[in-house]
């Protein structure tokens, strides 16, 4: 089926071939010498399939056989013929053949590789992994991660493509946008002084390509940030990119979740029951601490400042009359942790802050825990009734502001349901998160920061609150998630240039700034702007819940380091001074740097 | 079928759906008032539809119907009915019904636009154009555009998908290549004083996952080069990457072939003959003077030295024996043109550094010319039959350095092809130039240059040749030229370490230079390489050749001009200090610029 200098791969020849001449090509994986026979595994990225040099058969090739040594590529060919009874490889699809080789040509040899290629587990530290990244994707699993991301790439533009949606490359070389984070500058040459900006997403570009009619987009779009590297993140990262206009959110919601269908189906199989469920962004919070809740398991928040008003208990008390909350969750059948292993909890939940971490024990007796006594039996039958705990369970109980309340027990939640095994393997849950408030006030820099990003548009029944309570106003924005990670952010924009022009001037940009920087679009507003929204789908987290890693280099062909390295090309690296003269710009001092 | 604020799209509605309740949202095209009736020539970018407002439907509609300015966005409902005699417009889709509207929204108002939405020629500048590019986009004609650069981006995929490939992403941020261009650099703040480069193509990243085992990879990548912008570049472009482990020459032509016809059918419906004509660069030289020749029609060069040593002319047996060549081409029919044109043939050559253009008309009596005197009769009739040039016809000759004259006759002969409308429209030739030289000397640096790139592996045949005559050495390479231009180019790699050493001494490059350059992939390459080749299409070029247009930015969303400046964005622009602080560099004294 393939190619001249083989017909078949290596992971395809079943014993159906028997009998059928065959050229095949590959790495040397393992060679063993037998008997006066030579065994070869050849191994391609499909498969591995034995090879085995008779001297009766060709003798000159058989010789050459033994020269052989691993990761040499060589092509052959040969007869498909059954092995031997108790040969037989069942876990292998080509495990019930070998091939007789009748001829041998050795394309390539190699030198030892830095560590092994055929061994499932390597002991080589990260950083020779990825110096010699190429012989790490040779060992198979990344491949086959790039394999699943081809998958994805595929599907989203053939299910996009049917909808109606035109995929449209914007520019690289950008203008400095304002999302938050660093932007990469590219100094040019043929306006000497000034600068390009690689894009942190091409928001603006989509924008304006619904102001000019095209009003289905998308585009898996590489985007840039030149962020102090947290583990999770690259400088270079991926988003699928889609804006529509004329469009409702339900239709909207739709459309994209036909995409995530159909990526978790052809990728993994999975089937989603469709309409996904809905989340406002304060039920999120207040059930599950979080914005992106893991709806995997349940252990759900429960608010008890209600039961904690009619007790005894004056950590409670104290905390309520502060403005503080208290929230707790059920760990069913949790009735049986150990002491030991709750103060380990509470030390958990110290870490966010948290002063203490109240428990219950739900005993055949009755609660038990050295709190029960501050909790008259009415108010105490209330507690348990409101976290709905029954025999053989454990209430565990926090009392703080709510954010610190939320934040506390969020993880706390999901460190109990991962050391419970409360999450079933292969399962997944997706949800769309909505209607986040606008703005956040930022204590730091003393202004309002928008949850989104500036041109997410208001409710439309809130907008009239933008000059009352600014926290108060919701945005038509909207999260995905799935298992606990934020897959995907979107929202309504804002369509008309007085008010994108008031959300500026709400985030403290002045006048001369707000020109600068974004008067062209302002400007391209006022000439005849559709409805439109949209989302910026993680094409690189999307992947990682496929393939089930934590890391995102897992994912990526060419992964930079923390540092933003590449330690197989050696970038960044110096550069020649006529470069840098060409430019115009000087490296600062070294003494001063 | 579309969306809920739009049932159908503005280009879709015929007289199938009389009695139809439809809603429709667009841009108002036209409005013209009418017997007390408002028509509205609603559009999208999928066409026009006509709308009526009567006060007998709704009254407060119509009253706002008259409010309505060109280029406001609005939704409308209404029946769908037909419209009256006489009214109808064959050449519109839509032409046979118009809305009767129920109901109006206005979603959105419009300034007047700087340049006319709904002309199809308009006189604005190009500057003003690309400021307002969204508002050039909803114009239509580069919504087209964008519209045929999807489906060639969605056929390849699909085309290439099908026969095993993955497309598998490369970074961005890399690190300096040798291709000749210069390179954007990127200021990395993590590693202060060192840069990142933009690739100029995923050459080596390519090679390199070949190396890993991805035996079938491909990319739509985008690729930077910062060269002094000549009329048709970007700094920016575009180019369908392929690399292909395992495979010979014909498969791999093969695989191209199906890809490029595949676009061909799908874009525009024209079906090419295959396999793909194949000539050998020495060929194309020979007989067009150009390794991209126009082989839509005929009018090849021939070569007259045989001839012309035989004759009296002294001007040609001068040029003989300086080392150059005597080549003509024969214009049929071509007997008719004027001194005075042929004057301007003469200088027009004159422009590639060539004295003096010699003709010959095919005259009922015979061959007339000034030079005919210098032929004796024999002489005059092999030169005719040489160029097999009959009654009528005019024989054009130059003589000269092989290349000038190749170079002269090569654009005299397009020229004319193109002022004698020798080319039928929409007709389209394809073919494989193959077998370039390996390398071509450069006078300037007195140095061999590679006329493909350092990777292209010399023909087997030919590698005993390095050493002793490089500019004979041909290499495993090929274009793919459609129409006369270049629109692809490709190689077989080299696969084997010490080779690529050589190539890189045989550039001149200093050892320290090649181990800090391609240190790491000539040691990738001592691990187990398969030999391995590819192609770059260029994906702006085949989208200009399908839409029929000589401008690369009329297939790009958002091109730059010539020197590099986004309009629209006003990009690159200035920079805060700090950003500059942050990345150690400082921009150089403005007396110095």
């Amino acid at each position: 089926m393939f190619d001249d200098t083989r017909t078949h791969n290596c992971g395809e020849l079943t014993k159906e071939k028997i009998g059928d001449t065959v050229t095949l090509s590959g790495w040397v994986h393992r060679r063993r010498d037998h008997g006066g026979l030579i065994f070869i595994d050849l191994r391609d990225r499909y498969g591995i399939t034995q090879l085995v040099f008779k001297p009766t058969i060709n003798k000159q090739a058989h010789a050459a056989a033994y020269t052989l040594r691993a990761e040499w590529v060589i092509s052959i060919k040969g007869r498909v013929i059954p092995r031997e009874e108790g040969m037989i490889n069942s876990n292998l699809k080509t495990g019930a053949i070998e091939i007789e080789v009748e001829a041998l040509t050795i394309l390539s040899e190699s030198k030892t590789p830095p560590f092994s290629i055929c061994d499932e587990q390597i002991s080589a530290y990260e950083e020779i992994r990825l110096k010699y990244r190429y012989l790490d994707i040779r060992r198979g699993k990344l491949a086959n991660h790039l394999v699943m991301r081809h998958k994805v790439m595929m599907t989203t533009r053939n299910t996009l493509d049917a909808r109606g949606f035109l995929e449209i490359s914007t520019p690289v070389l950008g203008k400095a946008t304002p999302e938050g984070a660093r932007d990469f500058l590219v100094p040019s040459r043929l306006n000497p002084g000034t600068f390009y900006a690689l894009p942190q997403s091409p928001q603006l570009f989509k924008q304006l390509l619904m102001i000019g009619g095209m009003d289905r987009y998308f585009q898996i779009a590489t985007c840039f940030r030149d962020e102090d590297r947290r583990a999770d993140r690259q400088p270079e990262f991926t988003q699928i990119d889609i804006e529509i206009s004329f469009c409702s959110r339900d239709l909207f919601f739709s459309i994209v979740e036909e995409l995530v269908c159909n990526i978790f189906k052809s990728g993994i199989a999975v089937n989603f029951h469709r309409p996904f469920r809905r989340l406002p962004y304060k039920e999120a919070m207040e059930r599950y601490g979080t914005d992106k809740p893991d709806l995997r398991f349940g252990m759900e928040l429960i608010r008890l400042d209600a039961v904690a008003e009619k007790s005894e208990f004056a950590v409670f008390k104290d905390v309520l009359k502060s403005g503080g909350v208290i929230k707790g969750i059920v760990v069913k059948g949790g009735g049986d942790i150990s002491r030991r292993t709750i103060d380990d909890y509470a030390e958990f939940v110290g870490s966010f802050g948290i002063n203490g971490l109240a428990w219950i024990k739900m005993q055949e007796g009755g609660p038990s825990s050295s709190i029960v006594k501050f909790f008259p039996k009415p108010c105490l039958n209330e507690l348990v009734e409101t976290m709905k705990a029954e025999t053989g369970d454990l209430i565990l109980m926090v009392a703080s502001s709510e954010s610190l309340v939320n934040q506390s027990l969020d993880h706390l939640r999901r460190k109990i349901g991962k050391e419970r095994k409360l999450i079933k393997l292969n399962h997944y849950e997706v949800a769309w998160i909505t209607d986040f408030p606008l703005f956040q006030w930022d204590p730091e820099s003393e202004n309002y920061v928008c949850e989104h990003h500036p041109f997410t548009s208001p409710l439309p029944e809130d907008i009239s609150l933008l000059d009352s309570n600014p926290l108060a106003v919701r945005s038509s924005s909207y999260d995905l998630v799935i298992n606990g990670y934020e897959c995907g952010s979107g929202s309504q924009r804002i369509h008309d240039g007085a008010l994108q022009n008031k959300i500026f001037e709400m985030l403290k940009l002045a006048p001369e700034e707000i020109k600068n920087r974004f008067g062209f679009f302002i400007e391209a507003l006022g000439f005849g702007t559709p409805p439109h929204r949209g989302i910026a789908l993680g094409l690189d987290r999307l992947v990682m819940i496929l393939v089930n890693t934590e890391s995102i280099k897992d994912v990526i062909a060419f992964p930079k380091t923390q540092k933003a390295s590449d330690l197989m090309l050696e970038a960044p690296s110096p550069v020649l001074q006529e470069q840098l003269h060409e430019l115009k710009i000087h490296i600062q001092k070294k003494e001063t740097l």
